[in-house]
């Protein structure tokens, strides 16, 4: 087989997978099939695909992996699957699954992620994986959201002032899909994990497509260094990235560094990872792929530095640290994250899905500083001296 | 003797003051009083000054109750002794120390403040006390801070937008002093108590005064509702009010209300109390005359409540809760206090005496409510719908 075929396009191809969603609902599978192929044959509203977008179509979507059923309806999913939204959607919500299952196979409690599937008045959603109070995991959450409405005028300018070209000082509609977790776990030599996609799209007042982009990254919060955990963490990044464009890794590692900054203290909050926002290029396909990819490497960028560490030894020290850690990680959260305030000046956002970040516990101590030599001070050191790590 | 009396004015009582603080510090107080009552009957450069001001003139400031020697250099401050700079550094020395001293007698484990006396590069300085780990206050944070520079033009702006009429788009030469404290009691049924008096006054490029304003406030944050208590502190603060103007208890009690407002969860952060900024009317006198009551006010308005409740019983439960509850005041504190913000964006801000206002502990549950009918939601519907307690 080649690396393309014909299939039907646009709307013909929508009605058809709306036909076959419906068959799929009876459970007659090889009807389905059967109608394709018919349909195909006719050779209507014809255009060129690829493989991977043909056999997308004709396979219908599985929910029941997913911590809860999709926020968008599941037959409007099926019938635009081939749009960015609907693709967006699936896979944050593949992604959810999988580092929730992944993680509750860790935690030795027994301890279940809580599922809460919410819906936002004015528009879309979202489901809220939390598991808290754990043996192994103080806190995790992962959230997934589905959201659209009107941008408010001062946004559309602050994304002007990032360089997209949308009209000013008008309501524009928006639609915005990501996932987004935070990780703290209870043992202090298991570093903390964040990590956010997200993809954007905005549109003329008529609902036309007017501009669209990634964003996103994967950073890690240690509060003991281990040098080889974090070569580790930093290649499986870079390995994600190169395959897509061998700049990215460095490009997106330097910008996470910045990022990731607690400038009144002038020091990072971790060992950074990568970051990055606004990506629009090559094509939305590529930009979709290497997305995907950077999500995909979340989990084998941390499960084996969680479970070589979830049952190392540790004192009443190493959990105070870790406690004064969480407290830095509270300022970076609340003082200067974008992603946090935005989400909390938007009207009817769901403070507890944004604040999930927080953790269980943190504490903050006048003056303190790490002892001369200490492995808490070697920590402190390269938060304020990112170094590269592959 | 009648309400005023003629002395020396400006210059010639700068330069007596000098002197006198001169023949003071070689500790002859009597010649002292002779040379002013001799240059008075000069009759040279006289004027009409209230007998306060005189008393004040005459009498050299004592700095041993002080927590650490001024800012300002004391010949400095005994010289221009009238000018408002110098009165509130005096005012907020000396509430300071009042402040510290009543809470240390307070503190059974015989604990005391730390004291950290600081410069700023850019101009000024400031004295941070602070009392950590003690059995009465798990944490204690009472600052001054007395400093000048130059105000970048987005601040002008920032201020010209509250209503001020400073010239925009240039530096413009600023001073500001002021006493901030957050107390935070172990004992949950102690409130935590927060209180900040400021002057600030802006220049010309060279040199005159072009505007001052006072603000501060004081505001409570119980962790369990006590009505009696919140009608001790409310009174209190009504009464320093009310000696000035009968309006500005109501105005000032509401002006709390909305400011110390954690707006993504729509509830106050506490039971409220007064609040103000840009208060420069009837007069510069009157106006400090008013903060002064303000800062008098504090401890009578706490200290009852502190000694009422400081060794009453209290479990896990209790803890908990008082816990969450300063995850909430981290979360005003750190989102959308003007004060920190304006603190930590400022260049050569002191971050730690900035954040001593956060709590030793707090903590973050995801999605948890106070059981209905508890003491718990009590407090949270105070909060929610707040309430006129005088």
């Amino acid at each position: 087989m080649v690396g393309h075929m014909w299939v039907l396009n646009g709307p013909a191809r929508a009605a058809i997978a709306s036909g076959l969603w419906f068959i799929k609902s009876k459970s007659n599978q090889k009807a389905f099939t059967y109608l394709v192929a018919g349909s195909a044959a006719l050779g209507y509203g014809l255009s060129r695909v690829t493989e991977a977008e043909a056999a997308r179509a004709l396979r219908p979507i599985q929910t029941d992996k997913f911590m809860a059923k999709p926020i968008t309806d599941l037959d409007k999913m099926q019938r635009e699957r081939e749009d960015m939204k609907i693709r967006m959607e699936l896979l944050i919500l593949r992604i959810q699954a999988e580092f929730c299952h992944a993680l509750e196979a860790e935690e030795t409690s027994g301890a279940k992620f809580r599922v809460d599937r919410w819906r936002r008045k004015e528009g879309g959603g979202g489901i809220s994986c939390v598991l808290q109070d754990g043996q192994v995991f103080e806190k995790a959450g992962v959230n997934i959201s589905v959201v659209h409405g009107s941008l408010p005028p001062p946004a559309v300018a602050q994304m002007n002032a990032r360089g997209k070209h949308l009209p000013d000082g008008i309501k524009l509609p928006f639609f915005a899909a990501g996932v987004s977790s935070v990780i703290h776990p209870t043992n202090p030599y298991v570093p903390t994990i964040h990590f956010n996609y997200r993809y954007f799209e905005v549109q003329s007042e008529d609902g036309k497509p007017m501009g669209w982009w990634f964003g996103g990254g994967t950073d890690l919060t240690p509060y003991y260094l281990n040098e080889e955990d974090a070569k580790h963490f930093h290649s499986t990044l870079k390995r994600a990235c190169d395959k897509h464009d061998p700049g990215y890794y460095r490009r997106f590692k330097t910008w996470c560094d910045n990022y990731f900054m607690v400038k009144h203290r002038g020091e990072r909050r971790g060992v950074g990872g990568i970051f990055f926002d606004d990506v629009d290029t090559p094509s939305k396909e590529e930009a979709f792929l290497f997305v995907e990819s950077c999500a995909e490497a979340v989990l084998p960028s941390y499960l084996p530095i969680l479970q070589k560490h979830k049952d190392d030894g540790y004192g009443y020290a190493e959990r105070q640290w870790q406690l004064l850690r969480r407290g830095r990680y509270v300022e970076f959260n609340l003082i200067y994250d974008r992603g946090t305030k935005f989400g909390l000046f938007t009207p009817g956002a769901r403070y507890e899905s944004i604040l999930m970040s927080l953790p269980l516990t943190a504490r903050w101590e006048y003056m303190h500083a790490p002892k001369p030599g200490s492995p808490e001070e070697r920590l402190t050191e390269v938060l304020k001296n990112p170094r590269d790590w592959v």
